[in-house]
């Protein structure tokens, strides 16, 4: 077999990466929990039917086909293929209508897992990453307040990686209603094709998405000139509110559904500025491409790598999923871990302080002697220290090396008999100082930093 | 959307059945840590003719499609086509391959993950399902001993899981050079042809193998008669070895590759003896189906359970992978996940002491007072005690029910205002004996056993 090469858009990781990613999951995680997410994991296929519900991804998904399956069979029916799912949204409102009997509203759950995506493999895009999402979902109805609890409970995770090297974020928000109501109160009936070209505006500029609005919502030149104006607010205080109040007022606009939009921003923007200060900004021209979003919505850059794209993502739901006797509208949100994980790495931002999780090698006078090396690091190991024995009875000089070459920090000693058959005490030698004590496996310790691999700022 | 059914062969966990993997998991990862194994994780899919390469698996193997791939062009060629990996050793072997100049051989890996086999479900098999996985691989050779401690990390992984109310298992082990140094010396040369059989043994019984030898192996009914008594010794001391070699020399054997397999099986049964006492059982009928092993083989029943199949198999291999320049020999086991934790949640032999993280329900005595009740939450939090805000501001019984529905054992009650206007004290409830008593935010801790889910021995 010759030696293969990577495959475009599947990212794996050496040890050291996946200690930075395991790193940041169990980071997310914990917060999760703190906030009493429960972890849930969906099966990797949905049928596919259900996976192009919504039209609009069918490019993407992968379909599965059994090697053995008879082409004209049963399972070769559209009706019966599976693909593999896309994002956790899907699976999670078919785990949640398949489950409702056993599961207690509002359900709060968190989900990391893969998703695949068969589009073209680009810098911070991959047709296999782990994503991170929590969604809370009510069964009929979900107070707003969840809308404002859910980016800070993901400020609060992105929060928690900044020690370890990873840049500040800004959470860019905004309400589907503001739009809604402003685009409707202007005139403008096709919701769905403004926020479209809305939602072009960093990729082609205001006045190619001018000519879009022009083109093909049917807007007037001083309509989407005014949809721009909405476009270009931004900030992270009661102002934006203000600023948008105004911009109607010269338009004329009156709307309810404009009105509650705004109260429901300037509720999210004020509530932010006291939790998590400077990290939350109104940014009225975030879109977001999916139509079934209807209020607030979400999207997170990494400050100094905005090119990457946003690292965290969502919105507000009213039917996440139907089951005819009941609706379930849900608020979630969705890190983009393998996007974030691999601009760590790559730009050296974050890195592990060693590959392997032994703090200690254990060294190995002579195979015979191979039980004693053995016993010392279950001693170790039973008071939770990470342990490993050399591979072979080498001069001490070479299993050093083999230390060495795995980053592994300490080495262990066996006591050796003397000339008149005495043992002598055990020693571990800091490998790094060149230090070398005496030292007992039923009570010896390594320095707390250097106990388990730490992950840390990179450089 | 109708109520969705679940898939055949594609488990979904409840929260509390997904505490209980969870918590296996966890339990797995952090032994093969302080074993010094480094976790990796690899991509979910592989070129198709990577995977065929065995020939015999080719049924099992889920292939990939993108929905808007042409038919003929070169993505559809089969040079090009991926398939689901149907275990994590044929993904570890090019990951060895391809990043062999990034690795410190002998390299110690750990994989976690799931992995998909297109067979018929059953009990206990299924279509997407999880494997953890330890290994061993060396750059040109690897020694006999960690033939030793794979199965002996394994044992203790599983000791671990005793106090969730596992049941114990027994590894059973065998040696691939005493079977083939038997065969070979009484005569045999169809050594796969012979263990292919003797693999059916639990299967159709001695007298159905014995006329199976006979018809695909060309033994007579004296070597078939001799191949089942090789198979039907067992034994956790050294007494296995005197056995094997008085059949043996019985049939006028003599073979070195007998004795040098003998040799390692004592030694394997020995050291297991010390170290984890009852739990390795030398079995010579273990034959595992694969042909690539070459040394040890491991199979693994939980008492009790035994029709449950094997949870926990493996073994050597001297070619794991080669790329010409060199081989990489191995050794390691693989935990069906999946299979044992659908048992111990089917069986009801282990439980969650509660579906959701949280520790504690803020009550909200006002949406005006929400606030209040998110900085209790937070004081809490900040002190790593999990919790979350009622989704209400309904009467307190209500609020009480909903945190008992979820489980939470405690309640907690923001301080209100009195008649004078003076702030009141927090109060914490314990819902389950309905003890309440003033509480401070800034110190109040749950009992330990409350403070987070446990997992436990079922009733």
């Amino acid at each position: 077999m010759a030696r293969p090469t990577p495959l475009s858009g599947f990212p794996e990781w050496l040890p050291d990466g996946r200690t930075v990613e395991q790193h940041v999951l169990d980071t997310l995680r914990r917060t999760f929990e703190l906030h009493g997410f429960a972890g849930i994991e969906t099966r990797a296929v949905e049928p596919l039917d259900q996976l192009l519900r919504k039209g609009e991804t069918s490019k993407e998904v992968y379909v599965l086909r059994r090697l053995q399956e008879e082409a004209g069979s049963d399972e070769a029916d559209r009706a019966g293929q599976l693909g593999l799912h896309f994002d956790l949204t899907v699976p999670f409102a078919r785990y949640v209508l398949e489950n409702a009997g056993h599961l207690a509203f509002p359900f709060r759950r968190y989900q990391i897992q893969k998703v695949w995506r068969g589009e073209r493999p680009q810098d911070g895009r991959f047709r296999e990453f782990v994503q991170a999402d929590i969604d809370v979902v009510g069964a009929g109805s979900l107070p707003y307040h969840y809308e404002v609890e859910l980016p800070l409970v993901m400020a609060e995770a992105l929060a928690q990686l900044r020690e370890i090297g990873v840049p500040p974020v800004r959470i860019l928000v905004n309400n589907r209603k503001v739009a809604e109501g402003f685009y409707r109160g202007l005139g403008l009936e096709d919701v769905d094709g403004v926020l479209r070209s809305i939602d072009k505006l960093d990729k082609i500029g205001a006045d190619a998405v001018a000519a879009l609005l022009v083109a093909e919502t049917g807007a007037s030149e001083d309509q989407a000139r005014a949809c721009l104006d909405l476009a270009a607010i931004s900030g992270s205080d009661g102002s934006v509110v203000t600023r948008v109040r105004d911009l109607a007022a010269a338009h004329a606009i009156s709307s309810e559904l404009l009105d509650e939009g705004l109260a429901e921003l300037g509720a999210l923007v004020s509530a932010a500025a006291e939790r998590a200060p400077g990290v939350v900004v109104a940014d009225l021209k975030i879109a977001r491409g999916l139509d079934y979003y209807t209020g607030s919505v979400y999207e997170t850059v990494l400050v100094g790598h905005e090119q990457l794209g946003s690292i965290c993502s969502g919105g507000r739901y009213d039917t996440l999923a139907s089951d005819g006797a009941n609706t379930y509208p849900g608020v979630g949100l969705s890190i983009g871990v393998t996007r974030l994980v691999s601009r760590l790495l790559g730009a050296g931002l974050v890195r592990a302080t060693r590959s392997v999780p032994s703090a200690v090698l254990v060294a190995v006078t002579s195979e015979e002697s191979r039980p004693a090396s053995d016993a010392v690091a279950h001693a170790l190991r039973s008071r939770g220290i990470p342990v490993e024995v050399a591979p072979a009875a080498a001069k001490f000089g070479k299993q050093i090396r083999h230390a060495d070459r795995r980053g592994i920090p300490f080495v262990w000693f066996p006591g050796a008999l003397d000339e008149d058959g005495v043992l002598g005490a055990d020693q571990v030698k800091d490998i790094r100082s060149g230090e070398q004590h005496d030292a007992d496996a039923a009570t010896w310790e390594p320095p707390a930093e250097d106990w388990w691999p730490r992950v840390v700022p990179g450089a």
